[in-house]
């Protein structure tokens, strides 16, 4: 049986070093560690720093004006764990043989066991315990333990820092690219502690990595018991001097575990019935709150802190598939993710500018500095919609919290500025408030007008706003909103032209979406999925064809359709959908509980709930796919559960799969602590912390105490 | 009074030395030499051969499957001009200044006459004729005469051919990019003799150029009376070791003549009442036939042969304004157009279906050896209107010579390959047979639906490709035409759809054009022009706005609407289009004739005619824009002169503008040689050689003997 909260290799389909170095990793937000093997190199060993990146020039083959001007990639930084071992004739003990690992969830400890041999193949164990402090980040506990077996005798251990070489050049967007403008400077200031500067010269940052030992950083010991060896490792802030505080490996781990056993008690998410996916949904919850940056100057990379695939950046990702998360259980966290985005408000102004929109803010598509950092703008900065997914992010954590100080500081801000931008970029024609040359989520469709999906966005930003405005008048007045424009505002709001067809009773893509023909779907084999990679883009853009849910995404946001209408547009949007992306599947599957699919609900989130830990995509060697994480726990507790907002009141409906005996998941909700438990015959709440609440609760209305 | 047919700086607004070097350039289709300073050199001098590239990576920020891999850029290869002259005392004459250039177009002789300074600023005048052979285009004659001015002692002339410096690296599309793979190899068969092996590491291109006098290349002379030195210049064929042929300075100078002589007396165009205006479109002429290959493996590139901009390539220039001079003046020239297309036609296969296009062949965008070369695909294989425009030349240089045989043997080929291109590439729906997400002429509108010009010429690739196979029903079996291909093929060239406005009553650019909100001219100042360097693509393509006529063009080509329609579309897309294309005025102002607007017309035409002369877009040094060469032919002779052939019949409409006394051209028609004078009261017409011919002039019929 698995343990729901305890991964070990057994667990795993694979063992390829890099891909277990991902599963074991650990992160605390601020950075995070592979679980690299210690004795042997690897050239995907490393420590990641949330936000700590260089830039290098983006080359086009024909350039204009206004194009994303540099990459930012985040930057691997030396692996803390690796360490050399030297027997009594100084060789070297330089191979090493993994023979478990272990992720511990209650905790955080990542436990791996080597057998180690030297040239003559004389073995000892290595046994070595990984933990990251939660409350100050910049810490993380390393235990050494070392057995004797058939090598018994003087051992000598010695700790540095080293210098990871470069990886090859690669094409693969899923992959980072390589840098050769860090450099790294090496100070000592005693010889219990060694510290690595890492510079980088385009983006002018810096960063101060260290390890510290109890006495210090080289022994030599007699293996005739066991020896343990403790360091303790600390990662800097960006741009900010280090300062060695002392603490040890037991008050680190200390620290981990009321971190988690918290996390755990606001967070629980139970399936009985299923231990594997019980342990996978457990797997995901932990790695996702690991990769989330808690500092309102970070955010979520698109690979975590697990790895440097695409570059570390941040994308609409944190808003639509992890966020919701975090709103629901650790709002605290929710909010930092939002504060991040405050933080980068006012590069999104110039952005607007650049695009040729003179009021507003424009998000980046992908950054970490909050400069677009796209290359390509069809699928990248045409993505306006990001502007209200980001809103979207605030009103939810609006109405999950109700910390009204937090939205009239900071959120009314955002969502004032991105509502700006739509009411700028717009332009009326008979249609109504029209929006031209954009993209949606779907992109395997690229520069069209009216995208369903953009447009309902853009009519609740500016809806939101317009509320924001009734409700924080002086605010309002302090942001410059004038009596013309609020009327404006309202006016496009309402105006705002929503593509419907007719003839199919269901809501359009775009503009002209149902025009063009079907993809050839019948001719197209197995091998040729994704298609991004084997046909030219204006091939897949003439098709009617998606990526990933668009349309349906709004559906599933809004729920602002009929049921009916709702099956025909699943049906229909379903049959011309690849999900090529990952963020497709857990959508289908939330939509399809909700209007009594339940098979295919239940097969669409098996396809996702176990991506990583089943290596689905081949990729998990380079970073944990973490809005994919994020995106089950939506199909879960949004999809499964039901859980919605409905006029400001908490709404349950229960759609238990027929596979599952019972779900049991944990919220937080303006305040309180709510317990679910999901059965076949009934739905039964508790409130575990808090006042008692008004819940719709399938269908009809209860007071909860 | 200016000379029609004599350019002299006296002539130009700029002495500029890169300026002079590109209006004083001469070619002959193979190579050209600009007319660059022997004794100074010069970063901008050299050699370039028409179709000698070489190839580079093309680097994108994102890249996808099927976009173009490599660039292929145009070498300029070693200066033949330069010369070395020193003293007695072995001291250089390294200074020179320019006192005049002439250009004589009668007999293709560009002249120069140099003050030339050794250190002690002691003068000699130094005169370099250039004139090229035009029946063996191989061949280069320059003759250098020195006088004494107060150095009148021994001189040493040294003739060798250096290898020219590369110039800086530029982001500017409209100049080439540096090259550093090309190697060179010198060889000295005799002392007469030095021949230059230039090999291209990437392409695996080779050329010999050489240089050769009748004694020696070097020779030391006294300067008490004039000294004249000849040097004959060699340019290989691609890949062909090269001939030292033996001839001389003047028989290539008799050679260049009659071949001029004959062009006049074909070609002649001749306005009285403006002699300016007389001289430049005899200068236009000249150097658009100088820059034309006439080989059938080379084509037109986009600065002729007198720069290196636009890295040398084949556009859709070639066949929308260059090729309508030829085909009615020197066909022969024209058919060797066609034939170039032809020997990439199988490379054109291969893109369509890559492309995701099945049947027929789709030409590239921009190019040299048929593969793409255009880097932005929005504005580049998205156009895919050059497979339809290729065509159109076919039908026209087929009705103006009735060369049944070359169209059997060759033009049928590529109008089928072409029409197949539409046939699979389009789809019905309830409009009819549409063509989506496809670039139209207008390059300020981009991915659009059912562009207007786009689905119009494909309709009429489609009916030329039916006709065609009614014409030569075996040649079509043996192209693999099958009765259900030609029902088809018909079918869908009938059914192809149009876009058109019922409330503005005109053809509409687009499915969304009248949609968008129409570009804030009011708020753009000058200075922003042209836009593309100025705002967003995506800031660009969501409003009205047009870089240069596109629907119009469609009107021109086709002449099928009502004048009134006309005059409406005319109207309304003058209001939108920027002219930001150098190719946009010349169809305006033939536009603005058939709609009787004359001053409109001839506003136009004299804001494109001196665009060289005057260096209108201040680009000149980078080369001749000879569109816009071919582009003032076309507006006279189809404007003014109201050329066009209605019902296979020659039609002629005078239209002469108010400002000028009278004009006369010539053209060929069907074998005959016809010269038509328009004067304000009359139009005559002479045939000057061929049989008698009924023709359309001014609305009624005319027998002309």
């Amino acid at each position: 049986m698995n343990n729901e909260k305890i991964i070990t290799m057994n667990d795993l389909k694979s063992n390829d070093p890099s891909y277990l170095e991902t599963i074991f990793s650990i992160a605390n937000g601020h950075f995070g560690v592979r679980a690299s093997d210690p004795i042997a190199s690897s050239d995907s060993a490393g420590t990641i720093v949330n936000g700590f990146y260089e830039m290098s020039e983006i080359n086009y083959g024909e350039k204009a004006y206004g194009y994303a001007e540099n990459n930012q990639t985040i930057v691997n930084l030396p692996d803390i764990r690796a360490i050399k071992i030297f027997d009594c004739d100084d060789q070297e003990f330089s191979r090493s043989e993994l023979k478990s690992a272990t992720l511990d969830m209650n905790t955080g400890l990542s436990t791996s066991i080597y057998d180690v041999f030297n040239p003559d193949n004389q073995a000892i164990e290595l046994t070595l315990q990984a933990v990251l402090q939660q409350t100050d980040t910049h810490v993380l506990g390393l235990r050494y333990t070392i057995k004797a077996i058939d090598y018994t005798e003087k051992i000598k251990i010695i700790k540095h820092l080293d210098i990871n070489n470069d990886t090859d050049e690669t094409d693969d967007p899923r992959k980072s690219r390589v840098l050769h403008t860090v450099n790294y400077e090496k100070s000592e200031p005693d010889n219990f502690c060694e510290i690595l500067t890492a510079k980088t010269q385009k983006s002018q940052m810096s960063i101060d990595l260290a390890i510290c030992a109890q006495e210090s950083l080289e022994k030599t010991v007699e293996l005739n018991q066991m020896v343990s060896f403790d360091i303790i490792g600390l990662v800097g802030d960006i741009n900010t001097k280090l300062e060695v505080v002392k603490t040890s490996f037991s008050e680190i781990l200390a620290d981990s575990k009321s971190f988690w056993h918290e996390f755990w008690h606001n967070s629980e998410v139970n399936i009985s019935g299923d231990d594997g996916l019980n342990q996978a949904i457990h797997y995901n919850l932990f790695q996702l709150t690991s990769s989330t940056g808690r500092d309102g100057k970070t955010n979520i990379p698109a690979k975590g802190l697990s790895g440097t695939g695409y570059e570390g950046h941040y994308f609409w990702d944190t808003e639509m598939y992890m966020s919701p998360f975090f709103a629901y259980t650790n709002p605290e966290i929710a909010r930092e993710l939002i504060l991040y985005r405050y933080s980068i408000l006012s590069e999104s102004k110039k952005r607007a500018q650049e695009l040729g929109v003179a009021e507003g803010a424009l998000f980046a598509w992908r950054t970490i500095n909050g400069s677009e950092a796209s290359a390509y703008y069809q699928a990248g900065t045409a993505q306006y919609h990001i502007d209200a997914d980001i809103s979207y992010a605030i009103d939810r954590y609006y109405k999950v919290t109700a910390d009204t100080e937090f939205i009239k500081k900071y959120g009314f801000e955002i969502v004032l500025e991105t509502a700006r931008f739509w009411h700028s970029f717009g332009s009326y024609n008979k249609k109504g408030f029209c929006f031209f040359d954009v993209t949606g989520p779907d992109e395997y469709t690229a520069i069209v007008n009216n995208n369903y999906y953009t447009n309902r966005m853009a009519k609740f930003n500016m809806e939101f706003a317009v509320k924001l405005i009734d409700k924080f008048p002086d605010q309002a007045k302090k942001l410059g909103v004038t009596h013309d424009e609020y009327v404006s505002l309202s006016a496009a709001a309402d105006k705002v032209y929503l593509p419907y067809s007719e003839e199919k009773q269901i809501n359009e893509q775009d503009d002209s979406a149902f025009e063009k023909p079907i993809w050839p779907f019948e001719d197209t084999p197995k091998s040729n999925y994704p298609l991004l990679l084997h046909y030219h883009p204006l091939n897949i853009y003439r098709y009617q064809v998606n990526k990933q849910a668009d349309t349906l995404l709004a559906d599933f946001l809004f729920d602002d359709i009929s049921r009916n209408q709702l099956k025909r547009e699943y049906d229909y949007y379903e049959k011309i959908t690849t999900h090529d992306s990952s963020l497709s599947r857990s959508i289908f599957s939330a939509l399809a509980a909700r209007i009594g699919l339940k098979k295919k609900a239940y097969g669409y989130f098996m396809d996702t709930v176990k991506t990583d830990l089943i290596d689905l995509q081949k990729n998990t060697a380079d970073g944990l796919h973490v809005a994919n994480l994020g995106g089950s726990w939506l199909t879960i507790v949004m999809g499964f559960g039901g859980i919605s907002i409905q006029n400001s009141m908490l709404t349950i409906k229960n759609s238990l799969p027929d596979e599952w005996n019972g779900l049991s998941i944990r919220i937080r909700f303006q305040g309180r602590l709510l317990k679910i438990k999901y059965h076949h015959s009934e739905t039964i709440i508790e409130i575990l912390d808090g006042e008692p609440l008004d819940i719709i609760v399938d269908g009809g209305k209860k007071r909860i105490k």
